[in-house]
Parts: C-alpha cells; sequence; structure tokens
C-alpha cells in the first residue's frame, strides 16, 4: 500500500526530506542478489565470501564500512520484491508489491503505479467453452509472439482503459490494465482445472468501486479478445491469474532528487527499479559489459543500480562452488566500475541465499560502504563474519540509502 | 495494557502472522535467569560465562548464532514479568503485568485473563475494628492454610463472580476474583500503620465501571469473610494489597500456533509461563530433572521453555563463585537436553544479574541460538564478549522468538 501506515516512519521519512540537498554526488549500489550465506560445518565453516579470492573487494575494504542488514524485520524472508524496495529506501512493509505484478516484471512487463497487471496463459477451449488445456499445449513463443501482436492490433483500450499485451514465453504472457480508477486485487479466472469454463474476475473487496471496474474492464476485454482467438486452436482462449494492482509509490527522482539508472539482465530486477522511476538501462549481459556502461553513462546520472544475479542463483541450487566463482567473476570486473570511482559505493545483497538453504533468507545479508568518509573498519575482508564487526552495524536495510546519502553530503546538519 | 500502543508493531505482529505456518519443528528456549553479567576488575575481568567451565556449551557453540538482546529498552531495568513476557515474544511495554499479578504468581496462583488478583495479609482487629497488628504475629504457614481453607469453604462467589483463595507463606495469600466485567488496580485496603481501619477498596480510574464492580465485590467479600474470622485471633481480619488486574494476553497456541509447555521450577515463573497458556509441568526439581522430562515430553509438545533459577539468586547475592557454579550446573546437564536435540535451541536469561550490582540490571544478556541454519558466528565459547561479536546483533528480546520460528521455517517467504 502506497499510504503509509505508520506515523513515526512517516515523520522520520519527512525528517529526511527536509534535510535532503544536492551534492551533485555519484552514487552506485552493486546488489550481488542473494550474497549473504552460512558458515557450516559440510564447507569446512566458510562462507562463499570467505571461500572466494577477491583481491579487488579485499582492496576496497580497507577505507570502507561494514555491516549488516535485516531485509524486512527480524526472521522474515523477503521475495525479491521487498528485498529490493528495502534497498531502494521504501520500507517493504509499507510498499507491498503484489504477487501478479511481480510475475508482470519478470515476463518483461513495463508498469507504472495504478496499473492493474495480470499474468495471461493461452489455453484451449471446446465448442462449449470449456477449457481442455490449461496451457494450450505449451505452444511455442513464436506462436504466443504473434498471438499476443494479433490482440494488441485489435484491442489498445476498453473504454477509457488502455491495454498493454506483452508476450512472454511459450504459453504465458502479460496485460497491464493502465487508467483511472483500476484496483486489484481480482480472483483468477483461470478454474485451475480442465473441465471447466473461464471463470469471472471477481473485486476481492466487494465494497470497492475500483475493484469492480477493474472486473468489468476484464469482462469487457473476453468479449473482445475471444472471438479474436477463435479460430487459433489450441490456444483459442486464456485464463487470467494474479490479477495485482500497483500502487503508486513515489519516484526515486521525487524521493530522493536523483536521477537513478538501472544496470540489470533480469526482467525482474529491471521491472522493480522501474516501478521507483529508475531509467532502465538495454544493452549489457554481463557485470563487466554493466560496469563499461556504468562508465559510459557516468555523466548521465546521479545513482547506479547495477544487480548482479548469479550468487542467487547458485545459493538457490545449493551450489557453494558456483557461488563461490559468481563472487570471483563479480570482484574480477570491478575494477572496471572503479576507473571512474562513484563517490559513494554500497555492495550488498537483497537477502541472504544460504547454499545450505537453497532458498532466500532471513540472515542479514552484508554490506560494504565506501566513500571517502567511511573510514576502515579494521576489516580486511568484506565477509559475513567480518561484517558482524563493522561500524555499521546490523541495521533495516531501507535504511542502506540513507547511509548511501549521508556519505553523499546529500543531508544538511539536523538542528543547529 | 492488552490494546497494542504502536500502530508499526501492531502491522509488523500481523506480518509475522501471516507468514505463519506450522512445520513441526521442535524448539527449547533454555533461560538461566539473570544470566548476564559484567567483567570488572574484582574478578579479573572476566564474567561468570567466562570463568565457568563449560564444555557443553562451548561444543554447542561451533554451529550457533550469538548475539545480546535488549529485555524491554536501552537503560530499562526488567523485573521478571516483562523479562520473561519479552522472552516469550510479547512486547513487555505493550503487555504489562501488574505488581499483584506477580506476587499472586510469585504465590503459587494460576491466572487467567481477566483475573482481579490480590494480595492478602492476615492482621489483628481489635473490638472496634482498628488493625492493631498489620500481620497478625506472623502466624505460621499451618494456620494460614487453615483460615484460607475456612474462606474457601465458606465462600465460593460473590455475586457472579468466582472467588478463589490460595495459601501462602506465614500470614500471606493470595485472592483470585474471576468473572465478567472486573479490572484494576483499587487501592490497598492495608491502612498502613497500625491503629487505623480497613480500608476501602477504591477504583484508581472513578469513571471506570469495571473498577467499582471489583471494588463493590470486595467490599461485599470483607462482609461475608470477616464473620468468619471473628474468633480466629491473632489473624481475625486481613489486609488486601496490590489490587490488579490480568489483562487477557492472547496464548502461545492463538499467537505461534505451537503447543507450548513450561518446565520451571518456581511458582513465578510457572505461573509467567501459565499467562500466555503454556502447560505447567510439575515435578522436576533440577535442572537435569527438568531436560530429563523434556526428553519424556518430546512428542507432546513444539515448544518447551526450561526455566533454571540459580544464576539470578548468585547474582542477587553478588555471590561470583555460586554464579560460576550454577553456570557449570546447567551446563553438566545440557547433555541430557542435547539426547533428543530440538531442531532449534535458544539460551539465554530474561536479563542481566550482575553479581557487582546484586540485583536486575540493564545490560543486554548474552543469547546463543542453534540451528541447522544458524551457522557458526567463528566463536569458541558462550560468553558476554563473543556474543558481542555474533551475527544476531543487540536486538530487542522481543524479538528473539521471530529468530526461533525463522530457524523452525515457521515463516513463509514475504512478498515474491
Amino acid at each position: 500500500m502506497a499510504t503509509p501506515k505508520s506515523e513515526s516512519r512517516n515523520t522520520l521519512d519527512d525528517t529526511y526530506a527536509k534535510l535532503q540537498q544536492s551534492s551533485g554526488a555519484k552514487m552506485a549500489l552493486l546488489v550481488m542478489d542473494g550474497l549473504g550465506d552460512l558458515a557450516t560445518r559440510d564447507q569446512s565453516y566458510l562462507t562463499p565470501l570467505e571461500a572466494a579470492r577477491t583481491p579487488n573487494l579485499d582492496a576496497l575494504s580497507k577505507d570502507s564500512a561494514q555491516g549488516r542488514m535485516i531485509p524486512v524485520a527480524p526472521g522474515i524472508t523477503p521475495g525479491s520484491g521487498p528485498g529490493h524496495l528495502a534497498l531502494f529506501g521504501y520500507d517493504p512493509l509499507e510498499y507491498e508489491v503484489g504477487r501478479g505484478v511481480i510475475e508482470a516484471l519478470g515476463l518483461g512487463a513495463t508498469l507504472k503505479g495504478g496499473d492493474v497487471a495480470v499474468r495471461g496463459n493461452f489455453c484451449s477451449l471446446d465448442a462449449k467453452g470449456l477449457v481442455t488445456d490449461r496451457r494450450a499445449g505449451r505452444i511455442p513463443t513464436e506462436k504466443c509472439e504473434e498471438l499476443c501482436a494479433i490482440l494488441s492490433k485489435q484491442i489498445t483500450a476498453v473504454g477509457d482503459t488502455q491495454v498493454i499485451i506483452q508476450p512472454g514465453k511459450e504459453h504465458r504472457f502479460v496485460i497491464l490494465f493502465r487508467g483511472e480508477g483500476l484496483e486489484g486485487p481480482l480472483s483468477d479466472t483461470d478454474p485451475g482445472r480442465e473441465g471447466q469454463p473461464i471463470a469471472a474476475a471477481t473485486p476481492s473487496n466487494p465494497k470497492s468501486a475500483k475493484q469492480k471496474k477493474a472486473a468489468s474492464v476484464i469482462a469487457d476485454f473476453y468479449k473482445q479478445a475471444l472471438p479474436l482467438l477463435k479460430n487459433q486452436h489450441p490456444a483459442n482462449g486464456f485464463l487470467l491469474r494474479g490479477i495485482a494492482h500497483q500502487p503508486a509509490i513515489p519516484t526515486f527522482q521525487e524521493r530522493y532528487g536523483l536521477r537513478a539508472a538501472a544496470l540489470a539482465v533480469y526482467p525482474m530486477y529491471k521491472g522493480l527499479s522501474q516501478l521507483v522511476g529508475m531509467t532502465k538501462i538495454e544493452g549489457p549481459q554481463t557485470i563487466a559489459e554493466q560496469f563499461q556502461r556504468y562508465l559510459e553513462l557516468y555523466d548521465d546520472f546521479d545513482f547506479f543500480f547495477i544487480h548482479f544475479k548469479y550468487t542467487d542463483k547458485a545459493g538457490e541450487d545449493g551450489n557453494f562452488e558456483a557461488k563461490v566463482r559468481a563472487i570471483e567473476d563479480f570482484d574480477a570486473a570491478l575494477p572496471i566500475l572503479l576507473q571512474k570511482k562513484p563517490d559513494v559505493i554500497a555492495i550488498t545483497g537483497d537477502h541472504s541465499t544460504p547454499c545450505a538453504i537453497k532458498g532466500h533468507s532471513w540472515h542479514p545479508q552484508p554490506v560494504l560502504l565506501h566513500s571517502a568518509f567511511s573510514g576502515w573498519d579494521k576489516l580486511d575482508r568484506f565477509t559475513e563474519t567480518g561484517a558482524n564487526l563493522g561500524s555499521l552495524g546490523i541495521f533495516e536495510a531501507k535504511y542502506l540509502i540513507r547511509h548511501m546519502q549521508a556519505h553523499g553530503k546529500m543531508f544538511a546538519k539536523f538542528g543547529a
């Protein structure tokens, strides 16, 4: 929800806003997804960060502060959405991102605040309109693109609501409904099993006029779209799931006065950064290329969010060696960024993904903060155990950006 | 007060509740009362934990996370009530336990939410009804039991309010008034000095209908009880103190979905655990017997609260050697528990009781958290100074249970 739930949070944000000033500082937030890990017996009590050879991170540790960050609250394991919102300085308990929105982002959709995002699956219908295959035989991606093009060409709006259709892989696609007075969540139109008709999307809150409008827009969309697919068997119908609303979020520019660029490879992270109004930079595929692109864009932005996925992937697979390698790859590329060293560098994860857990976890992720004002915590390396001893302590991830702003001289003194 | 004072706390608790799932994990909370201590010159700068020989805790430290916990808020020294409520995951600023309630618990009373608990002293009255001895010459405990039996037999209710009378030591006893629409606190009926009549119990808030009802119930109780004691000089009257109300507290089962057992020796801790609905296990007198009982009950409960008093007693006496010995006794018994190792073990105190202070203190108590997901903080022992370096950091004690739940896999991921 976009409305702050807590008076005290609101007040502190107001204070930050009042003190905020532009300083011209360049800042880089380097996210090694799922970075944090555990020292377990199975891996000789070393974490991947401890086991990796990281000469460049080691060098940066000198003249850096370290700490650990609680992504949401003690014991809570975040998804990628809340993990990143916290890194961007938005309280993840205050600004929730619906599952449908995350899925839409993962499929490459570009959302704006207020959009209703829907995940679609093409399906097969029989003559009576009953679902015979909920995934339309997993049609090839090219077919999906072709069908989305047909729908996009014929249907650009329903009433005053703009309709944006984006194909995904195989039978999957995304629809965005963009316009005034829409809200989710609505129930799925996917009946969940074959032999049933397409269900109606119904408001979760029957009293919500906005949800009712969204339901009516979706029903009208079906009326227009189904005839267009009539002869497209096996993909002659579609089911909608995760009909979710993206509440308005103040943009990065509005909140911090910073022009922010997102250098991410995976759609989800591009999408999350766009939710807060960052500029999506397309092109780079490797971390070296991302850092290279940063050099080229140095003058055009104040803040660079650079996302590296492979630490998380390795953690999810429980592949310790791969996580070590991913960290070493990141480290090897780091000197590219340092050719034009930003005034403030933060290196961290959006959460921990311990190999022993093979999934996201609640363990605070380590963070390294480097600027002319970070001092040195007497730590020779950047590791979980070292970060426990750092001058930043253990703090809520939503405050990282406040530390970065402070190190970027973006806050006036509070009081005389 | 039962009503949450803070919107944000409430929201966070709601979030925890939404994410909560049952996992079948077994958890043990081992409380060495008053564990935390100080390294002072007088004791060669060793704390009792540092001075003690603790091979079993040392072994457990490997594969454990450590930290320190703020029992209530910085600088605040808790009583046993708030200290334990925080360990049980209830914000001690939100859920207060009145002094009369704590005293009633200490005398072995079994309270329910909504009860008004009162501490009574038998006293001597002269013919005019003036108090001549506020403690009735400290009658023997047997006499007290006899008088309580007389009262209990004759008075089981006042109107629709149930009356439960429990004898204590010497002249002391406890009354519980149980029924709808009662509330404290009321003023004492103890006039505070001899030569005065028994005072009326009056509402602290004159506008409270519930307090008025409680006052009227107590006045009626006096009318019925005093005639029964008429011939019992020197104990022919009684004075009431600490007339307090136990607000309803959601039970451990309601809040966490856990079947919890309390293995405590002292009445106060049995009582505190019962306030939150834990099952009181009677019998064991030593920590070895408590751990043994845990083994027997392993299948019947999900959560075991095991309370060890002697660290606190030694601290209160300023007896460093006794505190060291108590820790060593605890350590020696620990292998019994480890015969069926719970999935999650937390070892801590409810507060610090430094020998140099001879009383409870505000110093954060050390905590050790062991599970398959705790990793190792590279600390070879469990001590205050070591805990300062641990991955749990310094956190509010009320979050310990959230950490335990996370390690017990009791929380679904937050957001996608």
